[in-house]
């Protein structure tokens, strides 16, 4: 096996045929800034190309599983405002393409909270362990967004309409248990049993390798062109979104009331 | 904002962005005869047109939320058989690519009894509340008739295929809370605190108006070419049936028990 | 109506418009050799062209509903084996359509445990009613082979994803209570009182014929051009495995299990 990357705001770790990739920003919520979205890409396509890994798990160190997209981004941007809106929306998309063409076995380990893309990212996962503290929220309405991360295709189908228009409309958080209720989730964890899920996982790993990828992949197929549909439909329609009133409103009284804390 | 058509049937309110549009034929359980179909299509077109208007509320008047297509409309067809039938079929589907179209957010408040047509369009709302009175049944196999409203393309895919067969063919009643388990009904509101639902609804008018709707523009998009061929089979399958002995006596049968009432 | 034909593994009975078709290995815990993937065939073929016919109904003699594929088939290849190969491959997809082209009304009666065919099947019926005893389990990673029976299709679409991945890659056993919470089975009867779900079947039989097999054409056809590309993926990817040393020894060491015992 070839060395692995080092990363900044990851930590990466192997047991058997599986992989463990742990969102590293405790301090910031596991929020993802511009550097993590492209070391998750980065991870991912590590383990989709290394021969040795079966299941893949991402879980969240600290409280947080992962506070989303860290609003900061909106900040940093420089230069050319056209240019740095294409740019983000093709870096989305890349990011959400990584899941949904990832050919292992991909499970998450909700260990806290989990916001926006962070959340609707958990569509396209094979399974969803969460803590019994986990909870999930979209708040694309109230930021003046739009849904993203495949979840305009697969939260109707995993939720039923009523549920995923709850999320994704409404801005309602579910708890672990009525994330489960609605599919997001497959398993509730005691948070204080978490920590057997990932020896569990490790076993499983030692399953047949091609038997489990190739089934993935036969489930999988059927998919790709819509979530590639979705995908882009929603990216585009991001672009619009981030220099709308709704959304630099939204924004700035976030920042303000960061700000005062 | 333009005057408001007055309609027959129908009562319309709005507070904020939220429209409300009642079923108002309680003597008839809300019971949909020509006119109230053409009324319907018509409050809904000017809900989707103005453009103060974020979310539309349906409920009914009475016990009743709708007892679905009122069976005298077989009645009183006069002159050409195969004529009405034609216009009875371009209605129907005119009548559900209306709801499937629909582009505001669109949320029903079951305060009662459902049935038949008023069941499926439920199908392609975004929230369903219903009243712990409501029940949920589509007699069609016992009436001669066939699955309408799309519920071939969404019940299966929203409840299972279980379920959409017990209600779609075996003429199975669900209650409220059955309906929400199959998920046809996102929440189950006790009877007597059904009118905290509407001032919640309003509320949630206020969110950024884009966001949703474009939002729910990315989630229904997706679906409206499979929507469209659905409802074109179903309602080409329904001329048939119309004019088959099986409908025919069952109506019959209908009728005679309604008239010895 | 012709005289049915005689089956050397199944029993066929006829109550009113029902028609029951017994899996009847019992010894073999009713395992489907070839000889009996034929006969099914042929049994659901004579009642798709039935008139009379309008549900069928499939359940087990003895304990077992199905353990799913005779692994003794492996054994009995003779000859040349890209050939035993590649008509296994036909059999099967000749099976598994035979079930997602049947036009009547389709109820499986689990009475107990089921394994790997036998339940990915269950993804095609109708209707599911399993005793309290059935059990759900399809071991393909075990046996280094892969998801069949259209099960790559429908059971994402049943169950979510989460539990789909649960019984397809991790080899988990659902109980009849699991398998209803995950909408594979529509209901779970107490094993003493199973014998009261085929009069239930035969009294909705009697329902007009038109109705329930136009109904369901129009749920089933929506799905028919995705299922058969399923079923091609899924046997293709089968013809590769059959042929691997994952499922050589996965073979080998059952059968050394077996004959042990």
């Amino acid at each position: 096996m070839a060395l692995m990357k080092t990363y900044k705001h990851l930590l990466i770790s192997t047991r058997s045929h599986l992989r463990i990739i742990t969102l590293n920003r405790p301090k910031s919520k596991n929020a993802i800034n511009r550097e993590m979205y492209d070391e998750i890409v980065c991870a991912l396509n590590e383990a989709a190309n290394d021969d040795n890994i079966v299941i893949t798990a991402i879980t969240g160190a600290g409280d947080y599983y992962c506070s989303g997209n860290d609003l900061r981004n909106f900040n940093d941007a420089g230069g050319d405002l056209g240019e740095t809106i294409k740019k983000a929306s093709s870096n989305l998309q890349k990011f959400v393409q990584t899941f949904f063409e990832f050919p292992k076995i991909l499970a998450a380990l909700v260990n806290g909270p989990a916001i926006g893309i962070a959340v609707t990212t958990l569509g396209l996962f094979d399974v969803v362990y969460a803590s019994d503290r986990a909870t999930f929220s979209t708040p694309f309405s109230s930021l003046g967004l739009t849904v993203e991360g495949c979840a305009s295709y697969t939260f109707p189908r995993i939720m039923g309409p009523g549920k995923a228009s709850e999320i994704l409309y409404f801005n309602k958080k579910f708890t672990a248990q009525e994330a489960k209720e609605c599919r997001l989730v497959t398993e509730v964890i005691p948070h204080d049993k978490l920590d057997r899920v990932l020896p569990e996982l490790e076993k499983l790993s030692n399953l047949p390798a091609n038997s489990l990828l190739y089934s993935k992949a036969l489930v999988r197929n059927q998919e790709k062109e819509n979530l590639q549909k979705a995908v882009e439909a929603e990216c585009k329609r991001l672009e619009e979104r981030w220099q709308s009133e709704d959304c630099l409103n939204a924004v700035i009284a976030f920042m303000s009331r960061k700000n005062k804390l």
